[in-house]
């Protein structure tokens, strides 16, 4: 059985993370790890299948051990991916799919760098002005904040390993265009040091 | 027009590599160059279309000009892929296919760093034997040749980029490999260093 691939998604608001990210898991090649979470369990939430769900405390000693492949704090809550999770996926060949923000991106890269770093984006900014507008659901304000915040993102391409563009209606295209990264990815000279030995001796 | 990439793949013998390559000709998407070759024209050969036929001095020119991207020479004659040759069908936005031994690969690699080069193996040592006694047109002295000649072509492994396995009858899932290795590298980062500054100007 071989290792499973850590694929890290990112991407700005209106890239269409979502939509690429969920064709992906449609396969059984591509899981989600659950999460773990301090906020309480909401009704017909259960521990371990939704979120684990475990004290700030615990939170905050799991991080201080190195234990949280990456995390997030929200309304007050601490949201992250517990690294002995992933590994698990991983050990079981499957590929771990985590649709993170840039910050926890290059975190999971620093804990653990054999993950792939794939940043999903519009055609253009242009475009992706166009979508959030579109989507009329947002106030002025929010949008703004997005296409600022874009500005930052896009600051950390250079440390992403793949830049996929989202046009419009081309989910699946993404989706194909991931896998293929993914294959690619495995059948890296870099991921196969033993290769040569191992020709001879199977 | 975006530009094509240079595709080198090896592979020593009985790993399939004529079958693979030809099934990935049969798209426009990629292109083998025409050779320069300092051979005579045999009937019916056309200057230009099945060889450029060059004189050896000539020859010997271009290779002191840095003007042949890999040459070989195999019983007396030289045999080459013109370096002008290879850089107009990339920037026709095609991808150049190089069918080429170990020594040319990491000679074109070190003329084009851009180059991916792919190695293409039987599953393993014990299988590339058996297929290539299944062949039964080869004396004994020429499969021990091969044989030994294969142990020196995966010394080279760690310069190449890739590394596919020729499962019997796995041909066409072979360049479905390769086509997802291409299209990944287009899609790394490294190749596209203007990529963010791009993103805001579209």
């Amino acid at each position: 059985m071989k290792k499973g691939l850590l694929v890290v998604v990112s991407g700005p608001a209106g890239s269409g993370k979502g939509t690429v990210n969920g064709m992906l898991l449609e396969s059984e090649d591509y899981v989600y790890s659950v999460s773990a979470t301090t906020r309480a369990p909401r009704p017909g939430e259960v521990d371990g299948v939704n979120y684990h769900f475990i004290s700030k405390e615990e939170f905050l000693r799991r991080i201080d051990a190195g234990e949280m492949l990456e995390y997030t704090q929200y309304c007050g809550n601490y949201y992250g991916t517990p690294l002995k999770e992933a590994l698990e996926v991983l050990e079981s060949g499957r590929n771990l799919l985590l649709e993170i923000e840039v910050e926890g991106a290059l975190n999971v890269k620093k804990l653990y760098p054999e993950a792939v770093l794939i940043m999903l984006l519009p055609p253009s900014f242009a475009i992706q002005e166009e979508r959030l507008r579109g989507r009329a659901t947002e106030t002025e304000e929010k949008i703004l904040e997005r296409l600022e915040r874009t500005k930052e993102e896009l600051l950390t391409l250079p440390s992403y390993d793949y830049v996929v563009y989202n046009h419009d209606g081309a989910a699946d295209r993404c989706a194909d265009q991931i896998r293929a990264i993914v294959l690619a990815e495995k059948s890296a000279v870099s991921r196969h040091p033993a290769a040569a030995v191992q020709y001879f001796e199977n």
